[in-house]
Formats: C-alpha cells, structure tokens, sequence
C-alpha cells in the first residue's frame, strides 16, 4: 500500500464517533490519548495471528478472521476480571489480500468490539511478502484489588471452568476437513466455537466480586493452562476427568480424539480458575443468573507444581503441551 | 517455536525486575496491569516492520533491528510531547531466524528501553513461513493539557524541525549499496542516523512547556509531515528550502538526489512543528541549553491546506508522498 492508499484505507476504517468517553484522541495523530480513572488499574496485552499458522483463509472469512483477532485479546482482559475499552490493530498484508478483503477484516473487529463498546484508537498498516500478520493489543481496565491472578489458587481451592470445552478444537477438525459430523447443527455449532469465540467478560467480572480467585483464560489448552495456574501458585490440582463440562455437539461425536481436544485443543476461551470452596455455590449461582454455566472439576492440593488427571480410579500427570495448531 | 520453547524463550527475554513504580504486574499473566498517574493522559501507539520492507537481515543486526522497532514508537510518543513507559512486543518468526538472533533483537529493543527506563510488559511469539514481521506497541503518558497535537498550528506560527534533516535517507542508500562516501566517518554517521534513530523525547518535553505548539515526528518524510500538520489545522505552510539544517555529512555528498531525500526520505525521527513567532526565540534557547539544535524553517498562513515550497524566489506546492521503503 502506497501512502495514499494507506490514508484512504484508515478514513474505511475509522469509527464515525468515539464510544468511550475517557478517549481524547483516537486515530489521526502521532499516537493516541485517553483518560485513565482513578481508582482502577489499566490492563494491556497483545496478541499476533499468523496466516497458514492460526488461520487458513481457505477455511475462514476474512470478517471471521477479524471477530477472532479481537476476541483471543479481549479473552485476556476478562482473564484478569477487566473489561475491555481500547484497540490496537497492526496488519503486515501480502499482494494475496484485497483492499475489500482488509475492509471486511477490519468490519469483523468492529463487530466484537462494537458489543463492548471498544475503539480502535491506533495501527499500522504496512505490506509484506507472504502471509498475513495481524496483531491486535486491547487495553482494558479493572477497579483496583479486583483483578484477578494465576498466582491466588490455594490448597483446598474448588477449581472450576466456565462453559463447555473442547468445541473449538473439534470445530477446527471439521474446517480442515479431518472431521464429518452426520448433524448439521452439531458441525455447525462445533465450527463456530472456533471461527467465533465468545471471550468471557460478564464471567470475569462476576469471578471479580469474589473475595479470592485465581484466574486464566483457556487459549492454549485446558492442562497448559492448568498447569500455568499451578506453576503461578506454586500448589497441585487433582483434575476429575469425567466432571469436565462437554457439549452435547461434542459428546455426540464419539471420537477417539475426544481426550485430546479437551485436553490440549484449546481456543475455547472459557474461564478456569479456582476460588474457595465455601464460596463456590454462590458463585455458581451468580454466574448461572447471567446465562453462565460454571462447573467444579477438580481440587487444589498443597505440594510442588502439577496437574494430576483422575480417571477411573488412576492418576496420571497431565503435561502442558499438546497443542501446535495446525500442525 | 512449540510452548515449551516460548515460555523458554520469555525466561530469556524477561527483564531481571521492573523499572517503572506504577507496574503492577508485567509478563506473566493473561495480561499487564499498571496504575496510571492521575492527571497525566495515557498515550498508546503501535508500529510494524516488516523484513524485506522496512529493514534488511543481511544489512542491519538484530540488534540494530529490534533498537529501531522500539525507537519509532518511542518518537510517536515523544510527538505528544509525553514519556513512554511500557512496551509490547509481537513477533512472527520465519525458521530463517534462529534463538540467537531472536535473543539479540530483543536485546536491541532492551537497549532503548532501558535508557528510557521503560518495562517490556507483553507480548506473543509465534511462528510464521516467510519474513519476520515485529509489532511493538508503545505506552507513555502526558500531563493533561500539556499533550501536543497536530490541528494546533495557527496563521502567524513560525514552522520548525530539530537536529538535521535527510540522513537516514542517505544512510539507507549506503547500506543498499547505491551510493558510496568517501569519507568514513560520513559514511558511519548517515548509516547510524538510519540505524539508529534517536526518538526526540527531550525536545517534545520542552515543547509541552510552550503555551501552543503543533508537532509531528518525521517517519513518512518532511513533506508528508507538513502535508499532515497542515490538513489537521487547516492552514498554509511556506517552507523555505535552504533553511532545512542539513549535517556537514549529508551537505559533502553533493548528490543529485540531495532534494529527494532531505523532502520525501523519512525516518529522521527528528520533530516538525508550529509555535507562536514570538516564543520561537526562548524555545530554541530551552533546546540549545539541553544540545538540541531547533531551526526555523519556515511560517503558516491562513488558507486551504498546502505546503508550498519557496526556493529561488518561486513556490512551488509540496506533494505528500515520495516515500517508498526500498522500491
């Protein structure tokens, strides 16, 4: 892209008028500026997508692509019990996208991001070789002492997971074409927890009204990230397998690879965390009056770092790789 | 890089401890978390390179590379008139690129920082098939009221850069072999003011005590910047050409192309702006006592936005682009 092309393409994509009333400048200046308020703290990450590597675009819109892009940072923010309010988008394009193909990425960011009332506030936009790199940085906020850590899981604690797990991972299955579901509605649903994670705010705000929780988001898989909260909180989990909360879109697949999408498929995007066990039940019960299931599926034991799976009477050491994308 | 070997990789890139006070947790979580001052505005700012376009592997050091990825975004900060504090840094990386080199660009990014005092708070590293492709994303802030914009340019206004202008340009056409300098030392200095841009923190802090400036970092090109300054005021500007300060370096070359680089080159990281003739005199005395040299260049008058620029006694309007990376 060319300057003007590039000033052409920013005037596509800007937001007609700012959603969030801390924000001074947006897009159009060197960088952009906002407001902080006192009494909450600000949360920052970021996160790249790599063409061929976290996404085909044989197998996924470009407006899908975008939604997504958006949805694995936002994931993080409600991982700290934030909400999200700024964002960032850098796209590195090959020859192989349009300008109409970037325009209907940046329209699948602004889908997810409009239901939070987000801007898009900065970015770059610049060319390359190959593949598309897309990397989005959300900044959110949280009200200070509310945020929630890996490193807060103590013995004793009930370990639980929002939603269901292991969807995404089938979903990808079936887009890469390894996978065929005799139910539409079930292949459909499994695919689109994979194209369209729903990051869990509402969850994380909620699991921020509790006195103590440890907290992650699943993006690399439930025992990396179980493993993650155990490293952070120097303790032991006892995981019970069969309590893993599954779909029935899941469930019916009968598939003998069930263990491995749950295990280490990741991209769910659900909550795992851990919280007393005596606050567990009102937890649940708030969580289940916004329309969120939230299931206990094991325990936090004191000693050295690691995820112990239960099954069928036996314990085995759940290790924390297993996913590799596409590989 | 599989898990295991990125949370490797982190351990090696991870800072020994945190340089901010306000830093409340930096990597190691879903996310980061930092309290900002009050009355001061957040300033956020995200920029790309991409190997091939914006930097050559076998013409620069991953050193030199990562330095620069963070130096740009510093100088969009420093173009505010605010201080950065964190950063952020995406990369995708090609098997082309080993651990070392990896370790080593990190490095450079670390070497700026740390003049600057600034946390690397986040990030992502993930694999990609062809080019590297780093995304650094810059946090600092500004007292309120004190934030310099670019619409603040008025009629009247005396138009200004620091340092000296078209040595990158240079700089970058030594490293790709299409000109060679007699002299080494000017040689050495245009390709480290390519290499190694020097983002105007401490001028654009001296220009936040003036009562009105408008200011601009020079990325795109000197005539792009103006272009830019005066679109976001919608004012004239008449920009005298031999009153851009050029180094004795630059001015010994005596190339043709002189013009082309010093209008259109980019990536001086030098500022441009507008300040109210009579406080031009002591905002050049303030520069001058911290060894910044700041030059007038030329004026604004009212009128539909253009640059014009004045050279022989004939004007003539100066187009916004002419910059194009390596084509």
């Amino acid at each position: 892209m060319t300057i003007e092309d590039e000033f052409h393409f920013i005037d596509k994509i800007r937001q007609s008028k700012n959603r969030q009333p801390e924000l001074i400048e947006g897009i159009g200046d060197d960088a952009a500026l906002y407001r902080a308020k006192s009494d909450y703290l600000e949360i920052v990450c970021a996160d790249t997508m790599t063409e061929g590597v976290h996404f085909l675009k044989d197998a996924s819109s470009p407006k899908d692509i975008g939604y997504k892009a958006v949805a694995v940072n936002i994931s993080d923010v409600a991982a700290m019990g934030g909400v999200p309010k700024y964002y960032l988008v850098t796209i590195a394009v090959p020859k192989t996208w349009s300008e109409e193909e970037l325009v209907e990425l940046y329209a699948g960011m602004d889908e997810i991001a409009s239901t939070y009332k987000m801007d898009l506030i900065g970015g770059d936009t610049v060319s390359t070789s190959d593949k598309l790199v897309i990397t989005v940085t959300v900044i959110g906020e949280v009200q200070q002492g509310k945020q929630r850590l890996r490193k807060d899981a103590r013995p004793g604690d009930a370990v639980f997971v929002t939603g269901t797990i292991g969807d995404s991972a089938a979903g990808l299955q079936i887009l890469l074409g390894n996978l065929s579901v005799h139910e539409e509605n079930d292949s459909a649903f499994l695919v689109n927890r994979h194209k369209r994670p729903v990051p869990q705010v509402k969850a994380g705000q909620l699991m921020s009204s509790a006195e103590r929780i440890s907290l992650n988001d699943i993006s690399d898989g439930l025992a990396s990230e179980l493993n993650e909260l155990c490293e952070a909180s120097c303790v032991k989990m006892v995981i019970e397998k069969d309590r893993v909360p599954l779909s029935d879109s899941l469930r019916s697949l009968h598939s003998e690879q069930l263990d491995e999408w749950i295990l280490y498929g990741g991209e769910d995007f659900e909550l795992v965390g851990t919280v007393p066990p005596a606050a567990f039940d009102s937890l649940q019960k708030k969580c289940s009056e916004e329309g969120i299931s939230l299931t206990r599926i094991g325990h936090v034991e004191a000693g050295s770092s690691e995820v112990l799976l239960l099954h069928n009477g036996k314990k085995t050491k759940l290790e924390k790789s297993g996913y590799n994308h596409f590989k």
